[in-house]
């Protein structure tokens, strides 16, 4: 799913689109914005690098955040709802995971944690990537992209 | 100035850092979470695509966004001061212009202005960038991690 279609598809869908991006750190809203006219529907996002962040930007509850540290399925669809919210959009989109080299709160490099939050319901996927800093994060916009078009594809028409 | 030696300066300073990104949408963050270690100084962003998320999201005036439109070098200053301020940075980085190929608000695509609020206190600078959407996001982001180069190297040392 290239970003071109995931624009025109929120175009023929009337809906507009945030994100809240950890290990991405902006990397989806920038392949989103690659488009021209794609300010018709993307709002924004909050690149929440720091963990405190995703509590005090993306309203991610800050007791999960503890328990579970930030590389968890619940941290990225409270991330996805918290970008909705915050940035008044129809679907919100939540990354965290690990880049690498070095795993994060006892999680492996490769690990990321993608959910969408919209008017059709929540999605959440878990993806293992292999390969550097640079693979992963691109593992994971190329994952984010294909949960977006999942959802959108299952709109009449 | 790369990503590598920004994150190097910030981490000799000791210093940490924040942007709010318009045209760019992202990119300034992820280039500068390209380099292993960037989390000990790389804080966050916001990405405030659309105009009302400048004043929403980044604490910019929205009186100045109303007159004088979302590409003007006051606004690139508020963008850096509401992105330190959101997101508890020492230093904030804001970026807002014209990545095209329309005009905005009767600003031509490639006019970009970049601002940087820090403890040695504000910079800005505006460049004309020439090409396309993807050639003019480049430049503004290396104009970016020039500015940031600049600031920090007056550091002593």
């Amino acid at each position: 799913m290239t970003p071109e279609r995931v624009v025109a598809a929120l175009r023929a869908a009337g809906e507009t689109i945030a994100t809240a991006e950890s290990l991405t750190a902006g990397l989806l809203t920038a392949a989103l914005t690659t488009v021209p006219g794609s300010s018709a529907v993307v709002r924004g996002g909050l690149v929440v690098y720091a963990t405190d962040l995703k509590a005090t930007l993306a309203c991610v509850d800050p007791v999960l955040l503890a328990e579970r540290g930030a590389v968890d399925p619940e941290v990225a669809v409270q991330l996805a709802a918290g970008a909705r919210q915050r940035c008044g959009a129809d679907i919100g989109v939540g990354l965290t995971g690990v880049a690498g080299p070095d795993p994060q709160d006892g999680v492996a490099p490769g690990t990321v944690h993608l959910a969408l939050v919209g008017p059709r319901g929540t999605r959440h996927e878990v993806i293992t990537a292999a390969g550097d800093r640079e693979a992963v994060r691109a593992a994971a916009v190329a994952g984010a992209l294909a949960l977006i078009g999942a959802d959108l594809g299952t709109l009449p028409g």
